[in-house]
């Protein structure tokens, strides 16, 4: 079937809008309408070739909602007409990851995944004749796409698709970084990095929570209303300030130290001062952004012996099929807030604004309405 | 009262045996007679002058066992012919790091015991009419020294002293670091780097909780032999091995990486391989060693964010006066054994020859009987 999608053709050029072949599910696919996308900094990352990862073409995008339209064999937990998320990280339920409650990182599909093809081995978008890649096993920037079983979380029909399709990503990402990663409990203190789609999502999961001190640090004074807005407690724009005495004021703020804090841009010495500002004795630092290639993080042993954790996490690890649906459930009834972070929507054919606008740092989220 | 010490002058001499003057208990504080001491490497690390925090002259040692002589005003657990362990740890119980279940370093007198003093500012330990410092509060290489009431631990009376001072640092370290800090459960694989004195209680430690695969990482073949001993059940010399190898052959060994790997080193290359090698999604790298002043540590964050954690303990995450007689319990029930760690004893006038023998790789602990 002919279907409308956003061709990243070459790494560093604009996305082409285009008319793709979508060849139907194979066994154990399904094939999806796509109704929402955002747009988030992990396409980004791809398309202007700074990941190394990188395939091309192919047809980015991985933060969306839509509906069943047909099925494959053997597909037994969604029919026509269920509304659903993709899931760049699936959920097989049989791996030994899956059956690890440790993680979330399903194992079932990542070789395939990872090179841009449906587990049997094979692409479903042709251009022109020639294979058009998948990504991340989703490609939300097409109006039809195909995605393994596995790959689908089944959400509610009456949540609007333009808010929902957040939770594919950044919503989930923020939220679940605090819960199933952090497992932060009621009154801890907490520092966020980085207050864009991720950092807002931290705040609002610490929120959720009952934290006590939630403090921002983003190098954009415009961004502590943001913050504030999702309940965030403090404020610190680090321009200018030495390693030491970011560490120093953020140990200050925190009373002490952070109980939890969360690196959501991908900037390797931030997540040194992210590592340094926890608290003695317990404090957990929690990595969520992506850095560049080769880039690596440093710290004294000392700080590790004297009792802060560094971890990271990928998807806020969360199950996707368990734990997506109960995320829209919590926004369905109004236990986080998504609306105010869609803060542009635009049509396919001007998805390459929504690059600029996140590039100007002017959006929060922008998304695509098919 | 006239004591006999091995004092350390000055930063890189041999320890001198004098004797020197010692005061008497203070409010809140206890004279202990040792009876038994081990060397451990944070001795030489001070003695030889490369640890940074180091005082002189100073009394060493921080591994003992002895017999409380008498007992200063207002002391209440403890009374005159106690069996007790020195704690270079102390645990107030009232401190917020006592009442915070997730961490043992108590802080309450942090700040003179760093000073090498007791908590009142000054030092009991008197040479030629000058003070002589404490060391890590504790200060076991004297026939007789004081310590705050918050650093002991009561103990069984009997069980053997020449056997349980070891108790004091290098078993509750290693066995700790295992139940306390990494929770390790029944069935795990694990990774423990460096078969001294502290891996080899890491070893017996898996071996305790029910480890499955126990894997050693010596440079010395002659370790394979002592790690078998205490439960280890495959042994790697990483002699001219790369890094990369290093670790794809502990992933290899492991069957996909060690659920916990343990440094007991203090080499900031080989934290980075525990790291590496610790299983994609769950797996957690725990740093016992102390690496010198001013060396870090540094790998890729997406080590991190693909879930694996990096941390650290001291003293096994023990909380000293609760959990220092339930070891002694153990070995006194031959749940973990310690007296084939015993590998030299001598007089304290040898002291020195005990520091050769760890130097020399020839001894898994010595210890100096009063």
């Amino acid at each position: 079937m002919d279907v409308r999608a956003a061709v990243a053709i070459q790494a560093g050029k604009p996305l082409e809008i285009a008319t793709v072949q979508l060849e139907g599910p194979k066994a154990g696919e399904v094939l999806v309408e796509i109704k929402a996308t955002g747009i988030c900094h992990t396409d980004e990352f791809t398309r202007s070739g700074a990941d190394p990862e990188g395939i091309f073409p192919a047809i980015l995008g991985h933060e969306g909602a839509g509906v069943v339209v047909d099925v494959g064999p053997g597909v037994k937990s969604l029919k026509k007409g269920d509304h659903v998320i993709p899931l760049y990280t699936p959920e097989c339920r049989e791996c030994d990851y899956c059956l690890n409650p440790k993680t979330n990182l399903c194992q079932a599909i990542r070789t395939t995944q990872g090179a841009g093809l449906m587990p049997d081995g094979t692409s479903r978008f042709t251009l022109d004749g020639k294979p058009v890649f998948h990504y991340m096993g989703t490609s939300t920037f097409a109006n039809f796409t195909v995605l393994p079983e596995i790959a689908l979380a089944k959400v509610r029909e009456d949540a609007p698709f333009d808010k929902i399709c957040y939770i594919g990503c950044g919503v989930t990402t923020g939220i679940g970084a605090v819960i199933n990663t952090a497992k932060a409990e009621p009154g801890c203190n907490a520092v966020v990095f980085g207050l864009g789609g991720i950092g807002l999502n931290v705040i609002q999961g610490l929120r959720l929570i009952g934290a006590n001190k939630i403090v921002g640090v983003d190098l954009n004074d415009d961004k502590k209303e943001w913050g504030e807005k999702f309940g965030m407690t403090h404020f610190l724009n680090p321009k200018g300030m030495e390693h030491q005495e970011q560490v120093d004021a953020l140990v200050e703020m925190t009373g002490g130290g952070a109980d939890y804090s969360f690196e959501c841009i991908g900037n390797t010495k931030v997540m040194r001062v992210a590592l340094e500002c926890a608290h003695k004795g317990w404090g957990e630092s929690i990595i969520i952004g992506v850095a560049g290639a080769g880039q690596e993080i440093s710290t004294r042993p000392f700080q590790l012996v004297t009792g802060r954790s560094w971890r990271g996490t990928a998807f806020g690890g969360a199950r996707g099929r368990t734990d997506v649906p109960q995320i829209v459930d919590w926004y369905m009834d109004g236990k986080i807030e998504i609306d105010p972070m869609i803060t542009h929507k635009m049509p396919l054919e001007d998805i390459n604004k929504g690059f600029d606008l996140m590039h100007e740092g002017k959006s929060i989220r922008a998304v695509v309405e098919f």
